[in-house]
């Protein structure tokens, strides 16, 4: 099977998807692999494996790699005139943040019928906001923690307890978000995180709260991870997270009893299925007084797609390449302008 | 000032919006107007004003019409001798269901940097499912009909009483909804229903509930248009609607004592700021007894852009276009790869 990985994008994590892509080309052995770069300014790009290295894209060099169009007929290299289709069978969609996460990618392939791994638009939309993450688990009836929104420009009164956290609805890899210990600490978080985003969510800060990390998908079964205990750290910040995300050996599993394991289980399949069907995400959950599952978010695209959680990632993956769903497709008769235009007397 | 006006679409309501297209030719006469339309392909073409015509589609002769790319400067037209970019000021999107209000034009719009009017990716997403539109209006405080969902090949008990009405989650246009009266028409209706989407939702059905559409934008100040009570008959069905979308007189104003007119306005402000910012929308209410205002459905495109609730339309669309949102610019510097390649003495 040929795997084309898009990565880059216009994002805020532009360079963590650079290195999840290059990660990846090291875990993925047994697939053909096709790289194509979204640079900051949108033009696609095809990049020679050999060159799949992080000074190709620092450099400005990939630009003078092959340029793709994407239209009807999908990807193609060259322009309009005597362009040649780029053949692979899925698209792995490995653009982190805006592009890839927000819906623009899943809405591009959708309209141009480009068969792809990764979250469908709606499930975009809605994991790419945590507010909006936090209004999808409750309807389902999982806990989160309690939150308020303000907006850019809005007033910055609230009602919630010290410590808290501050973080930008719409952003990943815990980019402007901080731990706010007083009032007067707020206008300078609040400030930075409005550098980011028009909207700004509020919550508690619980000191210590057990997290927990599930990833998965489903293919013709349930194909779930380890459950991971991230590290007990305030935040994980940037640097960080970015390491992290180069990371190509399996991590540990989190001792935890059957019974929390299940319910970790149950609240993420629950909100996979069918809103995330043909995608590999990770949920990260807390896990409150009394055994409470809350969701604390969505990850659709994880960090090279969080395959150091699972036993067989690559075969997960080709399952998952034969399970994708596709849009109905619609067939338009004109029946209603064919019946007007005979009351006329047109037809 | 020259408007694009995006029109056609893979969609249910395809038809439905090369009427709209046909209406506003007429509306709109100040300003200079091009046709673009999107076939059940997905081919753009621009279609010449004097064929603007119902029997220009439904024949297929639109495909005689100039053939329209798009990519990272807009819209081009194709030709032997290079392409040449379509030049305009603001597009409007006029696609009604499925691509227009999916978000995938949306998407397509703002990825490739082209200014339009319609809504956002995040509001598109938002309101185009009826259940994620009762998920905004609870977090806004705003009261909605109870609901129920159901998935394509699960259960179909629920606890609601009958009448209730059966909805698909993503169409518009009445298309598939159903009174249903007692349990034993429920197969059926869902059955219709589930032909056209994986998700649908039951609603209690209120006979006689009083209904009440508002219409607006948020340009320099708030330009609301005036309340209409949509006629009383049990549903709009779709021949109904399709007629309705291509009327060019104004609609006389609901008689609403001021408190009312108020809280519906309230109600409009909440769900259209800031998230809705650059479309203009029409939401449809009900009151309840008791005087509550519950948001029924969002019309983020709505027929012939509810042009007949306003009085000054064509001036209220230029205002619309001087105040647009953008997406922040991301500047990527490739300081992460820079900050690892010189650790590792590369740099």
């Amino acid at each position: 099977m040929t795997f084309a990985i898009l990565f880059g994008g216009s994002s805020f994590e532009h360079e963590i998807s650079i290195v999840s892509a290059i990660t990846l080309k090291k875990v993925l052995k047994k697939n053909s692999l096709l790289f194509i770069f979204l640079d900051q300014e949108r033009e696609f790009y095809l990049i020679d494996s050999q060159k799949m290295k992080s000074d190709t894209f620092s450099s400005g060099a990939y630009k003078k790699e092959k340029k793709l169009s994407l239209g009807k007929d999908g990807f193609s290299i060259g322009g309009f005139l005597g362009s040649k289709a780029l053949s692979f069978d899925v698209l792995l969609n490995l653009i982190h943040g805006r592009d890839g996460e927000d819906g623009k990618i899943a809405a591009l392939m959708e309209f141009y019928g480009v068969s792809f791994i990764g979250p469908r638009l709606e499930a975009s939309v809605l994991s790419y906001s945590k507010r909006h993450t936090k209004m999808l688990a409750r309807e389902l009836g999982i806990g989160v923690m309690e939150y308020r929104v303000l907006y850019r420009g809005g007033s910055r009164e609230h009602d919630l307890d010290y410590p808290l956290i501050v973080k930008p609805d719409h952003l990943g890899s815990s980019i402007g978000v901080s731990v706010v210990r007083s009032a007067a600490e707020l206008d300078y978080a609040l400030d930075v995180a409005f550098e980011l985003d028009d909207t700004v969510l509020l919550e508690p800060f619980v000191e210590g709260i057990c997290e927990y990390n599930l990833a998965g998908c489903k293919t013709s079964l349930w194909e779930l991870s380890l459950v991971e205990e991230p590290q007990k750290e305030e935040l994980l910040d940037f640097d960080k997270k970015y390491r992290d995300f180069s990371r190509d050996e399996r991590v540990r599993e989190a001792v935890i009893d059957a019974g929390l394991k299940e319910r970790l289980e149950e609240a993420f399949k629950k909100i996979y299925d069918p809103l995330f069907a043909g995608s590999l995400i990770r949920c990260d959950f807390f896990v409150v007084e009394g055994g409470e599952v809350y969701l604390n978010e969505i990850n659709p695209i994880p960090g090279s797609m969080a395959h150091y959680l699972f036993e067989d990632f690559e075969g997960m993956l080709e399952r998952l390449a034969s399970h994708l769903p596709w849009e109905k497709s619609i067939e338009i008769d004109y029946r209603y302008i064919h019946s007007i235009q005979s009351a006329k007397g047109k037809a």
